[in-house]
């Protein structure tokens, strides 16, 4: 089952994706997707819902992002031994654990803002991990049973910000237009192993990142298990699992950093494809 | 005006708090103390009620956390020098900013859990700052105009997590219940100046913490200022602003940290006091 949220930003309603990638109107069935339709017993009402069924929505809508209500937008880092190799970074020796806020958070395809006096707005396609019930001190053994689905996210980061201007990182990961989420929320029975999903990023339509869930250094389960020990993950919560080499940061001979115009388009194997403009601060303001 | 929320965990009514400190029940004027009321017009609105003319609320009523449907609660680290000191770490040259995960917000008075296996659990007596109004790219000089109050903070923190797992802080700072907040949104204009504020804690009730806002390095006009270049600052979202020195970690000769059965108590002039039962994680679970 593929769900999505369509139409303009704060109005977003609920939407499946029938076999032929068409969206479908939900509204009838769910007020929305968010924590209240995440558990297990409000999927298993859409599950019973044929696609065809549904009213077909006409035209080029917009997709939003794939959930609302998120609480919290939990990000990994360097969870890609090769990333960590180009970000001139030990491989962890557990997961690098941040925070976007949750006010970055956007439709797949809505333009990205490169912030003021920024030098170093970067790009990285990551599997986005989407809660369905309360984690807390899981087992990896029972991590997947906690996910909802899955989506592509592209993690959105101001390089100097995120490293040059103090002890954290979350300077540089949150800020406004920095979480492409979408465009659909893919359920665990449509994916499949979420460890063996193909993933790519073009920069100008030249591609950048190349890469698959299969060489994380922490599995989705573990990633899971192991957040779930520090914080209480909820119905809705992203997390985001780290990205791949081929990121600005570690273009050869030197670093290459986005400026207005650019477009990224993104995507993961069975969980569709992001494209953003970036544009300059001033016209997004 | 001094706000609150009453009652049991999930289900708090809002309250004013009357000349003698006592609560009385504003639910028949507003649903809740949250994003919708934080504007500059639902206060308008509430200065206008006389506390004495609102039902008593009777008995020990538990306060929950003075503001709800916070989607940010933003932490400002060593934030005050002599704490840099105590820490080992250098004065920063522009704030330090992290992230407490949204779900630790508990009431002021809740017990607080020490994390399972955890050696470092530890205070920090913080004025925390409730943001009224959106702010994004805001001066220094407008910055207080987006307050709609403050409060008293404990900014619990586990030290092991916090700064040796990693490269950044989030994980030893949202452990469910780390995050007391209450038991008043007193507003700007009874608070005054919020740099002359004394604020105190104390453990089994020793004096541990004993500081002014006076001598914070980043003031709470350039902290929203800073924190608006990087985020999106929005109703209801609490920044918690750093804290004096005195924590466990700076205890001398050696360091000290809290164990189950140990009490803090801990406030800020004007901003009434806390008080919490640190328990075993077992015994909160």
């Amino acid at each position: 089952m593929k769900l999505c949220r369509y139409g303009a930003p704060g109005a977003e309603k609920p939407g499946m994706v029938d076999a032929d990638g068409r969206i479908r109107d939900l509204s009838g069935h769910v007020a929305d997707i968010g924590p209240e339709q995440l558990g297990k017993d409000g999927f298993a009402t859409l599950g019973r819902i044929d696609p065809a069924s549904l009213p077909l929505v006409d035209g080029d809508v917009r997709y939003g992002p794939c959930v609302t209500g998120t609480r919290h937008f939990v990000a990994i880092g360097l969870n890609y031994a090769d990333h960590a190799a180009e970000s001139n970074l030990p491989i962890p020796s557990e997961p690098v654990v941040f925070n976007k806020w949750v006010s970055c958070i956007q439709g797949p395809n809505d333009p990205v803002i490169i912030p003021r006096d920024s030098k170093k707005t970067d790009w990285e396609v990551e599997l986005g991990v989407i809660i369905g019930t309360r984690a807390s001190h899981v087992d990896e053994a029972d991590a997947l049973d906690h996910v909802a689905g899955y989506c592509v996210v592209n993690d959105v980061s101001e390089r100097h910000w995120q490293t040059e201007r103090g002890p954290t990182w979350d300077k540089g990961k949150g800020f406004p237009t920095f979480g492409p989420v979408g465009p659909w929320l893919v359920t665990p029975d449509e994916v499949g192993d979420p460890q063996q999903l193909g993933m790519w990023l073009d920069v100008n339509g030249e591609r950048k990142q190349d890469g698959s869930t299969s060489t994380m250094i922490f599995s989705v389960a573990q990633v899971i298990a192991y957040c779930s020990q520090f914080m209480t993950l909820e119905p809705g919560d992203i997390i985001t699992t780290g990205t791949p080499p081929g990121v600005g940061l570690g273009q050869k001979p030197e670093p290459w950093y986005l400026k207005a115009g650019d477009v990224v388009t993104l995507g993961i194997e069975k969980l569709g494809k992001q494209r953003q403009e970036f544009i300059a601060w001033e016209a997004g303001r």
